[in-house]
């Protein structure tokens, strides 16, 4: 069997790059014994590791690099913390919690369930306080949502920056989350005390030192917001927000407070320090866009991009990337080649959720040539995704947040991945 | 404000376990101060946790006791081990990796991406051998699906034996798996060497040392099968499989080989160890069912359970567990409080996947009287799940494995609840 064995035509294009210009080993390979394949291995012929004393496990240390990871200059204070999702090695659609973005105003805090207090007062019939085993008592439901920071891309406004989708884009995460719905919450307490519910609000705050209080009008809150303790179908880790936090899907992250701990029906918008001087987009001439909630559609490619390079010759190469809407449904992506004059139809990896991340691929065959790879989503709404001389029209050069342009990654002859603007 | 404040109607009834035959405190609470509301708390006025430290994030120490556990007596040996998925305190349908089950039969082993290499050989028209980097260059997708061991729930078969949900029936997990399906690498290879497909086969080992080979008909080689590389959107953990696993959708967690390493097409079953002596259910007259691949219709009600008994009073109570089926999607699950005597059907957390966990809640009352808890799930051949004496009729009392009885909690007054059998 040796003598007729090959092995697959992508083997015969592997490794390339690092053999540049050099042979493409295709026939030697297949004449060579591999021993990796003829000799009876270590791990074959031996006990392996015993997992007893890893009873909850964490990922293999070849994957070390797949984590979490900060950029030092984004983040003046060492209280206020924001860190990006490994993107770029992840597939599929859910994040791990271990590996999903999380920012906090004012460090995460260690809140045991038995001093977790929830209020609902304000304009209510029967101002109430919630212990966690109390919503536990109450109807559930589970929804995988994407959560996406405002100021995720930001720091693209200003140019080509950040060199890798997980700091361009990797201020997300998508998780499936179960808890309460809000609206049940608020029943419990009464909202006729309220009257005519157009125009209220509820105010939500966390039990943390910056509270991060947030505005959320009437109708959104008795839609689809949840009370959240489980994320992917254990507890929320602390950084999430242990032991409850809202969701708020489709919109921006920090309307999803974390450390939850009241939430009270207003007749009008707080206006507070992080609905106004923050997560605000201001214009060429100083006035400021206001309430911008929801999350647009969006797309990336995840691989390849900077820290995800082409490592094999050209031929079949598969390029894959999210897309996401806080308006409901990804309805479509278009992948060019050509930084955006022509496109092909990307092939979702599923049907997407409402209001999660959409995995897509592109199959296809890589020429070798240096290419300048975008994404374009489109959602159920019928929007699509704009170009970032199209946002820079509508809304200037002053804004942080809300930058969901199509993102431009270069790849030349030698798969190498560079963050590029065409214009 | 403080003196119209009450407390939910669910507040009053907490903690009638611990005060049996106490007073209901309600008033009392809603006339005292409850300092975790009226006074400014610790973890609200200082800075909390910074999370730089932990770019890949662990549950808070609070929920600790939420791992994978083992049973010593189970396996005997301590190069073949088995644990449990913490299902009593999961929510939702996902698995997180680092609390799934896992089963090896010699050891995890380390094999990094660089040594592996999977073999494709027999009756294909070219044998091949693909290295991690090929796989990626082929089309992948994405699917959530369960992966139970042909074990689970097995000791029950003796009665009523394992005090918890997570040892009887947690050697269950549900993840998002990535890979290429099976039939993309075989049509590679070429299938025209096997002739007429019928009646052909695949065998598959994996490459530690226990190999555990296994044998697939061709027509399930060709539809669902995938070559996974990852589970939750990550690299597979080293005891799951690391780099490569097989995803045999609905079928015996056995089936699943990790570390994959070779895949042979055959004309005949390999008839293998671990589908002959194991894996096999022994009739009353000695003789074994043959080829018991698929994972029926099963249930499990995870809370309340032994391990996650009412701490409440009579009241408003959510019961919840998981359902499943091997042949494809749930389409009802009833629960009984009376031991199979009335039955009510249950909410499905959402509409179920196929071959893949289903939640179910059923959100009612308890009128703090003990309860004989069953569920019954049904899946879309329209299979109701038998009970323990059905399944004893059927197959004698031999069984280890393939148990998917109807399972049965006692709760009594005081909400303690204990594994028990009805007749």
């Amino acid at each position: 069997m040796d003598s007729k064995m090959k092995t697959s035509r992508r083997t015969f294009l592997k490794g390339s790059v690092a053999l540049a210009g050099g042979s493409v080993a295709g026939a030697a390979v297949a004449n060579e014994a591999d021993p990796l394949i003829t000799e009876v291995q270590e791990w074959a012929s031996a006990t392996g590791v015993g997992v007893d004393e890893t009873p909850y496990g964490m990922p293999i240390s070849f994957e070390k690099d797949v984590v979490r990871r900060n950029v030092e200059w984004l983040t003046a204070s060492p209280i206020s913390s924001i860190n990006f999702t490994p993107i770029h090695a992840l597939d599929g659609t859910i994040t791990p919690q271990g590996c999903a973005f999380e920012r906090h105003h004012s460090g995460a805090i260690e809140l045991r369930k038995e001093d977790f207090r929830l209020m609902v007062n304000g304009l209510v019939d029967t101002p109430l306080v919630f212990s966690y085993q109390d919503l536990e008592r109450f109807p559930r439901e589970n929804h995988v949502y994407f959560c996406e920071c405002a100021a995720n891309t930001g720091m693209e406004w200003a140019g080509a920056q950040l060199n890798g989708a997980q700091f361009t884009h990797g201020m997300i995460h998508n998780m499936e989350y179960t808890g309460v719905p809000l609206r049940t919450l608020l029943n419990e307490a009464g909202l006729g005390a309220a009257g005519d519910l157009t125009g209220k609000w509820v105010y939500v705050e966390g039990a943390d030192a910056s509270s991060n209080g947030r505005s959320i009008p009437m109708e959104k809150a008795l839609d689809d917001v949840l009370v959240a303790f489980k994320a992917n179908g254990e507890a929320l880790r602390m950084e999430h927000g242990y032991p409850v936090r809202l969701v708020v899907p489709g919109w921006e992250g920090n309307m999803w407070v974390k450390w939850l701990r009241r939430i009270e029906v207003t007749d009008a918008a707080v206006e507070s320090r992080e609905e106004t001087s923050k997560y605000t987009d201001v214009y060429e001439d100083g006035t400021a866009r206001k309430w911008t909630w929801v999350m647009d559609a969006k797309s990336v490619i995840t691989s390849p991009s900077p820290q995800m390079p082409v490592s094999h010759a050209p031929g079949p190469m598969v390029i894959s990337g999210l897309a996401w809407s806080g308006h409901g449904k990804i309805t479509r992506v278009d992948v060019s080649r050509d930084g955006g004059i022509t496109w092909q139809k990307a092939r979702l990896g599923k049907q997407g959720d409402s209001k999660a991340l959409t995995r897509f691929y592109l199959d296809g065959d890589w020429d070798g040539k240096a290419m300048l790879l975008q994404s374009r989503a489109m959602d159920e709404t019928g929007y699509v995704q704009p170009t970032k001389q199209q946002l820079r029209d509508s809304r200037g050069e002053n804004s942080v947040y809300h930058n969901n342009c199509i993102q431009t990654w270069y790849v030349d002859e030698n798969g190498v991945v560079e963050n590029v603007e065409v214009s």
